[in-house]
């Protein structure tokens, strides 16, 4: 697999690719699947979903289809989750513990191993066996426990200190959620979930919608 | 301004240009930006930049640049920002909580006017002002009240019946943040925010960054 071949946009389609594959699987009990169910499906063209799948070697065969199984874990490992993630999260307020819970519930592949917040009605508190440390140790936190990622769930105001204390103790990535593009080193990943732009596509449907 | 002709692609890209635009705006006090500057800002080509705001209407004047005023007005009014819309939230866990609260802090436009849970600990309690009730009188909240948007803030499983409540009670949008892809009426918009897709994007990110 050439990593240089991948490009962003079917890095954002494969995600989606997984979740259909897994449904498939786990609800309808299939083991294959063709292109042109998969278009019915998700949307994509058949010609599209062809073109990403070979992206990563072959998989289907004509006139056959796709081994599900095979075609998920070869998925799982292009994300990189056939392994586990040392993860902090910073910012334990009502989002903070949503994410909490979250990888907790779905048991994900991403291991909680601190959470930090400045409050001191929560600092030394438990959340899900966890405990909640100050901010102020999270730098040497990540250092000494090799973190892999940082969820940043705090305030606008704080985010970027919070980024920096994260890349200075050594994350490889970064899961934003303040509604703030992020100044950091381009040797680390950064994702962030801008809310504000899914509710403002939401709000354009709305208006344009087809009566 | 022809609706057919925006894409679904500009729609994604529309809402980080008003971020991009309110941040210059906001925090550099500009009045005015060129395609090149926002280019340099946001990773996208100028002459994308330009062909995209070209869609709207002529903002853009040959070595001057846009006016940000004009432009975010413009964008907004085409997101239907310069609108308020009703809205219910229905789960009241972390979540839901801290969609009530983004939306309260930021006050952009969302008026909550409804709270919906199925816990007999939380239902009848109030949140930021707005009483929680009972998810079994949602759809008649929703028509007596002509709700505009839903957000489901519930879990994989209850999360197709509840739709389905926002839907009959006659919601034009559905935000959605369970990890599953609703089935509803095609004359309802739906945007899903699919935590897993981004964090996956994440994982491939940190696996395939260059040394």
């Amino acid at each position: 697999m050439g990593k240089a071949k991948i490009s962003n946009a079917i890095i954002r389609r494969l995600p989606r690719y997984r979740r259909y594959l897994g449904h498939l699987q786990q609800t309808k009990e299939l083991t294959k699947v063709s292109s042109n169910e998969l278009s019915e499906l998700m949307g994509y063209t058949a010609s599209q979903i062809r073109q990403d799948l070979n992206t990563f070697g072959k998989f289907g065969h004509q006139g056959y289809g796709y081994e599900i199984k095979e075609l998920l874990k070869e998925i799982n490992s292009i994300l990189g989750l056939d392994r586990e993630y040392k993860t902090v999260i910073v910012g334990c307020g009502h989002l903070g513990q949503a994410i909490t819970n979250y990888t907790y519930y779905y048991k994900i592949g991403f291991k909680i191993i601190g959470l930090f917040d400045v409050n001191p009605d929560i600092v030394g508190t438990t959340i899900n066996g966890v405990k909640v440390s100050n901010v102020s140790e999270l730098k040497d936190f990540v250092k000494e426990n090799e973190v892999v990622i940082g969820v940043i769930c705090v305030n606008r105001e704080n985010a970027q200190s919070v980024a920096d204390a994260l890349v200075e103790g050594g994350v490889k990535g970064i899961w934003n959620f303040a509604p703030i593009d992020l100044d950091i080193d381009k040797k680390v990943a950064l994702e962030s979930v801008h809310l504000s732009d899914s509710l403002h596509a939401l709000t354009f449907m709305i208006n344009n919608m087809d009566e």
